[in-house]
């Protein structure tokens, strides 16, 4: 699967995930945004954005799931965080488990330092607070204390999982504001993206009009006249 | 149907709705307060208070809600963000569906150019930070991204409608506060403001008793000890 | 049941909700953390420490459960607030109700004159943003407005109870940090405390490696190697 | 607690748990009908009538709820099943929970062999075809195999509950039928039967008008003349 | 609106809810089939079909919704019963509500003698065994015996709806079987019962091959060899 | 993965779900009981007992899940059901979506014809009345119409996946009777197949005398003195 280019990542920063919506509903995709999923912290910068790189887990078993197994190298979460790119972004599939952390401050950090993207998950995180601090964008089902292992089984890295209710193929591109969560296929992304963003340029203009007092009939959307005022105006601006 | 004096409308800016779900409970009204919906952005001054204009939607379907049927003045959610009087609160019917938004930031923002007092829906908002920062009072199920079109499709305008499980009927009067959201109805408006305040005076006066260290026996509910002590006050403050 | 010693109250006050289920999971308690209780307020201190003390709530009857109710000092209700000891925290069954306020401003104002320790329930409670600004600790389902008795008729105080879908027996150490709360038996208590603030210690010299690039193999959780060196950073230490 | 007399618990046995809430309902108790719970089996006799004896559930603990425990003739569920009276009806708060049993069926038989009316959880059992094989009445929420102490700790017998989110008190009458249950409250019961079996006979003549093709305006609810016609003919049958 | 032809409809009566919902699916209507609505009675013969003639319910509010308005012929539920024509299917928005009635026996029995092909609703019935024995198709949430304004207030008739969370206009055509309920747009009716017919026969003859050992690839779904053998057997047939 | 051997599959197919959890629950497996999965046809016979081959399924996307896909014999749930051992059931992990089914009539009898022993699924089938009257056994969570791919899209076969919230191992034992689906680990298989067999030969003993008026104390589970009784009638039946 070849890279995504920089400019289509770079675009993806400062568009909506609403915006993105509507481009894919407009596609036909529309089951894209991820149930149950919100910032840690409320994003103020650019988006999260970057390839998916996934972990999945099933339902923990007593006998299998103890802390012993943690300190095996081959166990898929340990080795999901440490083989996962920089610049990616780990999608965890916990089915909407939450009744138990998917994630710790220390794997987060170590996340961090090997340059990862952001985490998402569709169970909560525990040590929230100290997560929150570090910085790395986390998106996830709030906090709750219990180790993963009191749900989860982690048994695959790099396959196809649901997060969210969404389908996440790998390298799927996973981009992640205020409101949520929304997955992108690697195949779309560019479209997506300029598309985004030329809608974003459209409404900005549009929106400085309601501000000014104009009807949403003939504005929102624009109608001739309206288009025509705005084509105007990005001439004037020799965009 | 008569406008709501402006003394009322001032009195439930300044009253909680904890106190209005007991005056109404009092009254045989047990089922006043949504459910599922909070403020967007934790309310610090005065209360959401205006008179109720409805918008009702029903489950969308894929060849009718297209985005297209948004240029269409005549349908319903359009209509209504351009006839809604100023002063009263849009409240939607969204069924409690949490999957996609009920509304985005261009539309809120004409609510508010119109002067519209707030907005009530028991679906979440898209672009929601954008919509924080606007400062109209919004109160929700949080924040999805999806264009409504994905589950919603408007079909009527200023009728009864349910929001948060309670009923609501045009021009019943909306009240939200940081705990969240009741409805009161019309006709029993004036009543249940008074009450309310004359309740939160009481209150008041009873608080700095138990800040003081009295029990709460005979305190709070007071016996006729306490009230007498009240009057007294009142009096003596030339109430 | 012999009080708790200060100093296990004291280590209780800085160690995680993560670690200390953790230590519970080693020993087979896999249940202890209560699901949909949430701080009212970012914790930022130390946590919430303290022996519950317990009132269990039942469905409300409408002729039962009527403001007259509150008159009463030996009604369940009342009486629990008015006999809790300090530095006990009251914990509530409300079977994780969230249509009703388990409790309110003025209740909560007693609770914080009488010294306790802070609240604890699986409901919302009313008047959030007046609670919040008292300072007590409280961990709950969010706000809702309307009276307790809407749903609730209480009906035993200090007798074991479910809250938050664990067990919580009188005197069970009650923790409650930003991640949520966790019930150590009482005869735990003692164990738990120390065995967390040990993890924990541990834990600090490991994110310090993490953070300087180690990667999670031999450092988290620590091998032979590493467990030495931190024998060592101990030693050099003088502890 | 005065008995039932027997003419009020025969009654009971002949009218529906239907017209038995529409008596509750108009006098003011709206909160009487169990949720989530069905008979095991569908009910094709009389209804299922008794005073209610209830047991009481809390979440259950893994180190104390071990299979030795019911050796112990103290452990409250155990006692509960010894001294329940005969006639009486079993009422289990097991919070609703859906992922244990909350009885199997050598209970399910002791309580038969005791001469116990009926049980009634809001919690599955197990061994359901078994227990459906034994016709002892029997109110629950399905079937679910594990044993109850997976989920369940009993604590009390005889002592005020919830079930299905009713309130359920000691010598409250438990009516189960068809459509499930309902709890009348003890000090109702003579009343609320008799004003039953009125309204059911009244309907039994409207429902013979509306079989033959009388509208429903006038006959359901009946105006003067159609209650004229029923009054005649109760005289013509000598009642 | 023009009547269905009776050709459709009798088609509609012999193709399966699974067959018509994936014709619905192929012309990209995702959302047709009803959650949590399920046949009262298992359905042996043809299918309930029929125009769709709607009861919008919003929430009740104590003060309003009393016995005494069934007296009101004006009232919606009241008057829905005596104005929807024969052969209709009545559709009730019970918004899902599952704590009380939509529905009784004395009503239903008033469909059935008006010649109503059935009675679809997303709440339960209460009388559950009477109706069942009346023989009239009901689809609905199970049973609960509260009467239905306990949650209820019927507002409208005939206007759009939503039922189980799919989009009922008047008109539309529903169809129900043993897995539950699909709603047809009613222009799309004719065409969606002549391809669920073609679907079928085609199905009934790979089922035989199926049943006769073949594998599923090449035969389900058909190739071009499979297509001729089944054009060639329907000429075998004379069709 | 080395073959049950038949005395071992044998057995447990007369044993019951209850017997088996209560010995996995023993040995500290807690989490064996499928959630929200029941009979889709009341058992009767023996269980329906066989090694676990898997099927994973994930969120569908509209542009993937087309109906075209069936024509591909390796998409995963072709190849699944054409590969599936006889004597295997077939568990699928539908992550307890209940929109739309998981499988039809078709497949179904293709698995029957294969000589599988059962499909068990955490999501609902189609044609439920058609599989119904197969008789292969069937577990799952009821019935819906849509077609699986409106949510799902397979990915894997034979990989360890969750079902009903349980951990399903390739070649784990499934087991199903009235009460639901037990997931028993392969390698305990035999082990808690003889315990539940000598548990359930010791409660057919203790449930006669339980019928014959013993109480439970000393009875059930039996004291020293019951269990001499015991072994008393086994040697008097040479067993």
């Amino acid at each position: 699967m070849p890279a995504l280019d920089s400019a289509t990542l770079d675009t993806l920063r400062h568009v909506s995930t609403a915006t993105l919506t509507t481009q894919l509903f407009k596609r036909g995709l529309r089951n894209t945004f991820m149930q149950g999923v919100a910032p840690l912290v409320a994003q103020t910068g650019p988006n999260l954005v970057g390839p998916a790189f996934t972990l999945r887990n099933i339902p923990s078993r007593e006998d299998l799931d103890v802390l012993e197994l943690f300190a095996n190298p081959e166990y898929a979460q340990r080795k999901c965080v440490e083989t996962i790119p920089a610049g990616h972004v780990l999608v965890q599939d916990c089915r909407g488990e939450r009744n138990s952390a998917s994630f710790g401050s220390i794997l987060t950090l170590r996340l961090q330092v090997r340059g990862v993207a952001g985490m998402v998950s569709d169970g909560p995180v525990r040590d929230a607070a100290t997560i929150a601090a570090l910085g790395l964008p986390v998106f996830c089902a709030g906090a709750s204390a219990p180790p993963n292992l009191l749900r989860h089984h982690a048994v695959d890295i790099d396959v196809p999982i649901g997060c969210g209710g969404v389908a996440v193929f790998p390298g799927d591109v996973i981009v992640g504001d205020t409101d949520g969560v929304v997955v992108i296929p690697h195949e779309m992304a560019a479209e997506i993206a300029q598309a985004s963003a030329q809608q974003e340029h459209l409404e900005g203009f549009l929106t400085e009009r309601i501000r000014a007092g104009a009807a949403l009939p003939g504005t929102y959307p624009p109608n001739d006249e309206t288009r025509a005022a705005y084509d105007a105006w990005r001439k004037s601006r020799g965009e």
